[in-house]
């Protein structure tokens, strides 16, 4: 079973509403020193059998497609990826 | 000027109503031969400066405590990047 990341950014021209609003919060939750953030979206899609070039060529035809508004975002990646992201630490607080 | 990536995945646990909705239409669309599909969110946060141990650290810290609900998503991701991600093609169709 292959693994394609397909990662969608709002275009830098638009207005990011989410973004703003997240970079207003960091300093309010002690997070300091960032000048700004952008949020966009990630997708892992999974395909039967190994990725071959036509299966990313299919996965970047889709990802413009259906996957991203081309008209207010841009599709930056689109890459295999060897396993299901694995979060990054257990240590979740109770 | 630094830049910070950050992704955050549904718990593989947990019902992804979006991804389901994508992986539905991908057949109906003719992308055929996906198994599944999960999305989750990506960040670009940049900050003044160089990106050090610990600034990493920081939006380590606010990955989790401010850019995901860790009940139902994980961090995946933490890393710099070089730049602002760029549209993977220019060729928009008109």
């Amino acid at each position: 079973m292959g693994r394609v990341v397909v990662d969608v950014m709002p275009k830098p021209e638009i207005l990011d509403p989410q973004g703003k609003a997240v970079a207003s919060a960091l300093p309010r939750l002690g997070f300091t020193g960032f000048t700004g953030v952008r949020q966009g979206r990630r997708f892992e899609l999974t395909v039967d059998g190994p990725v071959t070039d036509e299966v990313l060529a299919t996965v970047r035809e889709a990802a413009v497609t259906l996957l991203s508004n081309p008209v207010i975002e841009d599709v930056v990646r689109v890459a295999e990826v060897a396993e299901a992201a694995e979060p990054l630490d257990e240590g979740t607080p109770a």
